[in-house]
């Protein structure tokens, strides 16, 4: 295939590829079965997605002999819940889904944590390939097993660590994927960026036309190094234990925060971390010393790319966001941590933040945004 | 105390040791500690062992300076379900339990394994200790990490392998334990003396009147030798791979397709693996040479302790018992296997059954049960 590229994830018994090309979507048969899984599966895809892609999926998996079905469930965060996955659940016991089955996750971050969590908790854990149809999924969801579903308390805080067998990001289906959803993917872009590479920051700045205009090169080549980078922290801490892969959390303390406040319909998950990561910014000039012009640039550079990077909110929703991030896993012993900026390209984990500085930079954002 | 025994599961990172002995819940505080577990727990018992036990156990973490409090759930089966088990979630949200925190599963088999599988997936994971309340969770469920909960469609459908960071089995609660959650108990006993030793096996038939009796002491050597024996088959195989830790399901195939058909309400679990020992003892005999006499004894002590050993079904109730076993998580490739015993003390396991000999099986039962 034309420019097809890899990415290798080393997590030994758990190892897989990360598979970065156009055309995946119609040969994804003979890599699975080269993965030597099950006979049976079930493609998991959402209202959006499947209309455009199930078709293809499907057939690309019978050719290649396997029995295959497919069960659609609502776009957006409202999959992740109790609800959808007990109705996932009674598909692959009605398809007689086996340990050796496995599930194909088609769709953006949301069927991805969905389905995998769905796949990680089915007779214990049977196997998922990642079919990730959206920038943000790329880039970020579909790599490293992190899988869960949202309770009405905050997001994600279900889930497990479940690594996928393989991940096909097809970048044709990034032609199609609407304007709003690929901004919301750079935003994970610009953090691999902040927390690890200084010099894909500047390729964001530099390239922003190219990648707005969706230039497969451009885009290929972006894609292949956020997996590079992520598979980095996750080699090193698969289950979040060394305190390492806690650094992919930049902005998302905030974010989810404001994600949970907005009962996850307002912002798309990429656009309440670009306002997360602009709070980052600041607490880290506060704290770590982040120059306040690298801070500006990241600000200036989301707000390029059309993302979010104020607030609007009254002082009721702005205690309900305080309290939500106070609800965050980032919390241990019952104090807030936060990830922050020390320059562009390095980040540090499991930084304290006075509840004080974080009122203030709640001001900053509805200052901005009023 | 008096007469504590330990049994040791050597499990590298994640080994616990079992706590046998009288007195357990009310020192509970002070081994919590020693783990180092967090500061915040919730306990997880049900509408049956709360009241008798819960308080004691709540002061003992108390006392030992742990924030704990207590979430009630339905006795039996029926908690094990998605609904009560994101209510449990919705209450270590409301806790603000944290990663560290822990959950104390207080009860028998169905509450250990809701609440492990709760701990297990809140938060990707959280860590939990099982206080085991009824003889079967002392030697069987409370051991070796399998948590879940039930589909409509099959008994632990879903679920995951999160061991515990150690079990008590305070022999106090066997003394108040109603008659017939005792006899489902000693269902698994006698399996462990079917599939790995004769001795156990000989115990039983010898001293079944000191064990009806209750008398601590047996009762005590009992739930140390099936705690070591069950240690013995997860510490090779933790996570089923190996096919060496289903030797555990015998008589389960046809037990869990019992407890499915009638609704998880009819019988106990230990009940309805009666009723599969008895099966799996007859396609042992038929299919690898089990002695008839062996399994006559068998059925004889299952007998003589008040299990159940035969069945009354309709025709369309047995169709649906065949059905609910293929649905079992023991098929591969579509086939139905079954754990059968070779002698006495020594069981083989993915044996494949033809159908016609289950149905000659299940004539057997009614047979007998009419």
């Amino acid at each position: 295939m034309r420019g097809m590229r890899t990415v290798q994830v080393p997590l030994g018994t758990r190892a897989y590829t990360i598979h970065i090309g156009n055309g995946l979507l119609a040969k994804l048969g003979e890599p699975c079965r080269r993965l030597k899984l099950g006979e049976r599966c079930t493609i998991v895809t959402d209202t959006q997605v499947g209309p455009k892609y199930a078709d293809a999926v499907l057939r690309a998996l019978k050719m290649a002999g396997f029995v295959a079905n497919v069960v659609t469930v609502p776009a957006g965060e409202s999959a992740k819940s109790l609800k959808v996955l007990g109705e996932c659940y009674d598909q692959f016991a009605m398809r007689r889904l086996e340990r050796r089955s496995f599930v194909v996750a088609l769709g953006g971050g949301c069927v991805g944590d969905l389905a995998g969590f769905a796949a990680a908790s089915y007779l214990r854990g049977i196997p998922y390939v990642q079919v990730a149809t959206t920038l943000l999924s790329q880039v970020d969801s579909s790599v490293g097993g992190k899988v869960g579903i949202n309770l009405k308390a905050g997001k994600n805080l279900v889930g497990a660590f479940h690594q996928p067998r393989a991940v096909f990001c097809d970048l044709d289906t990034l032609a199609t994927l609407p304007e709003r959803e690929l901004k919301a993917g750079l935003a994970e872009v610009v953090k691999y960026g902040v927390i690890q590479d200084a010099e894909l920051f500047r390729r964001i700045e530099r390239e922003l036309d190219r990648i707005l205009n969706r230039d497969p090169a451009v885009l290929s080549a972006i894609i292949a190094r956020c997996c590079t980078l992520k598979a980095q922290v996750v080699t090193q801490d698969e289950f979040e234990t060394a305190g390492l892969r806690a650094i992919l959390n930049f902005g998302h303390t905030l974010g989810h925060g404001l994600e949970a406040v907005s009962g996850y319909r307002e912002y798309l998950h990429g656009e309440a971390v670009s306002v997360g990561m602009v709070a980052a910014g600041w607490l880290s000039v506060r704290a770590l010393g982040f120059p306040e012009k690298d801070a500006a640039r990241l600000r200036a550079l989301l707000a390029r790319i059309g993302l979010p990077v104020s607030l609007k909110l009254a002082a009721r929703k702005r205690d309900q966001l305080f309290d939500a991030m106070r609800l965050d896993k980032k919390v241990t012993g019952g104090e807030l941590k936060f990830v922050l900026a020390r320059s562009l390209g390095e980040a540090a984990t499991g930084q304290r933040v006075a509840d004080s500085d974080i009122q203030a930079v709640l001001n900053q954002l509805a200052a901005d945004g009023s």
